[in-house]
């Protein structure tokens, strides 16, 4: 594709996630270069499976898509939660069958970051939708090449709203606090978009039924974001969790961030809450950027992924 | 003193609100009219001892004194933490024993609160830095009236870093989250100073000893403070918690504020939260400017209360 601008998506690639594929395919501001996958609504195994399904459905098998961390730091093991299965379906993709093609690459998911980070540098957006820890895994592996990278837009946590999972914690800060408090407290700058703008960016159920009609693409997208908000918001719509961060990542002036000395709570009751350090002594590097206030996102949302349906039907 | 613009305080009178009358007495930028009292710190009888004792200290003995609530919206009694007592001291400014002198009026605060209100309007600053259950009062018996007032700014709350009483909760919302809940979500413009940027507002011992030679008014707050700063955060001083509150709503300038929907939480583990609402159509009115940001205070606030024990001491 040529374009000047990376990107790298980490994902577990849920319905959320399958919404933010299609945006950066269809938004052409930068080139997808590959997804790394994490766990979190799904398994790793089933993050990649869905990751390449969704590639292929999206006209785009030839992205590369690695294994990731298959549990939390310090965990041995993961299992979905009920309220994820219940939210994105037993398969992650609202259960919605799409036909299993590709293979996942060879390359671990914090060396194709790091890789990439060498490569790329300040031009690489690398957008982390769920857990941190591949992120956390790369961090400590070597911080100075993550440092190269461009711009680091993630989807999670909640700083001034109330959690998703318990009343402190959303979920992909929960799945692994471990790794967000290394991702956070590494000084590197980035951006997190979280609960407390993610709410406010709901996409319809009348606009994700107008996808039905556009090709196997359109479809399929349509029965998946359908199903998420019949299990998820219902009347207000869905949560436009994963493809606000790629779209800020994408248009940064579509948020206004403030910075903040960001940590995350590992224990107690308190566990997967994003949380700022209180005291100036603590505060010498506020590296994180919160996005606090957001402009309307679905209208340019719709317009991006219904382009890229199109064209798939063009081209089909 | 004929200045133009009016401030009441409404307080539960330990350490810091003894602080913040200083503060208030020596800035010169508005006519401290009256002081309510809550609970908190101390009971609320004790507020009201503490606070006519002070300002006969501070040469203000003519200022009335109301009594106010003595417990929580809906709570059967009150009875002052363990914690506060080691903060504040048995008699709530730091076992320090003053002259008792003065009586309370007979108005109680809600209703002084209200007849200030209709009396000065624009002119009037409230600033609570105990709980809200006064306020909460008088919204409830006039809310038009108190939407009057030119100015709220009340010390409370914790809405990005963690709560000093629970892993949530700040003390002043923590003993009263009701009160809160009706006070932030009223719809009233109003300025919220909490934790958030009063930690990051520090008094170093340095600057409480030298006021032990500045009369009998220095040597008080001198002997107060310093218990406050053994019994609190030691090493770093004290958090200006409530006179930042009084800095703020006499110099807005001080801070940074964001406007978000507010509320409290009420019930649960999350129990006097202070939190944003999460979803668009709950954020119709996002009435309160949370401080965020704040400019060093530590040297305005000494620089204002050591002018006042200096002029007290040459007119003693």
């Amino acid at each position: 594709m040529g374009m000047e601008k990376k990107l790298i998506l980490d994902m577990d690639t849920g319905i959320d996630d399958a919404m933010a594929i299609a945006y950066a395919l269809g938004s052409g501001k930068a080139e997808l270069i590959g997804v790394t996958c994490s766990f979190g609504n799904v398994t790793n195994e089933t993050a990649v499976r869905n990751t390449l399904d969704l590639l292929s459905l999206l006209g785009a098998p030839e992205i590369p898509v690695c294994r990731g961390a298959e549990r939390a730091i310090g965990a041995e093991s993961f299992t979905v939660s009920k309220g994820c299965m219940d939210v994105h379906g037993e398969n992650g993709v609202g259960n919605v069958t799409l036909p299993h093609r590709g293979t996942p690459c060879d390359t671990a998911a914090a060396d194709f970051i790091l890789e990439a980070a060498e490569k790329y540098g300040q031009n690489l957006i690398l957008v982390p939708t769920g857990t941190l820890t591949n992120l956390a895994a790369a961090i400590r592996k070597d911080s100075e090449t993550v440092r190269k990278i461009g711009r680091i837009v993630f989807m999670g946590g909640a700083l001034t709203v109330a959690g998703n999972v318990t009343p402190y914690a959303e979920a992909n800060i929960w799945n692994d606090p471990e790794a967000a408090k290394i991702v956070l407290e590494s000084g590197i700058p980035m951006t997190m978009v979280g609960l407390d703008v993610t709410l406010k960016t709901l996409l319809t159920r009348d606009i994700a039924e107008s996808w039905a009609e556009m090709g196997e693409a359109g479809r399929a997208l349509s029965e998946m974001v359908c199903y998420y908000i019949q299990h998820e918001y219902e009347a207000l719509g869905c949560a436009l969790h994963d493809p606000l961060a790629v779209g800020i990542a994408l248009d940064p002036e579509l948020a206004q961030t403030h910075p903040f000395a960001m940590t995350a709570v590992t224990k107690g009751e308190a566990a997967g809450r994003t949380i700022a350090h209180s005291f100036p002594h603590q505060c010498v590097n506020p590296s994180v950027q919160v996005a606090l206030e957001v402009e309307p996102f679905a209208a340019l949302f719709n317009e991006t992924i219904t382009g890229l349906f199109k064209r798939l039907m063009e081209t089909a």
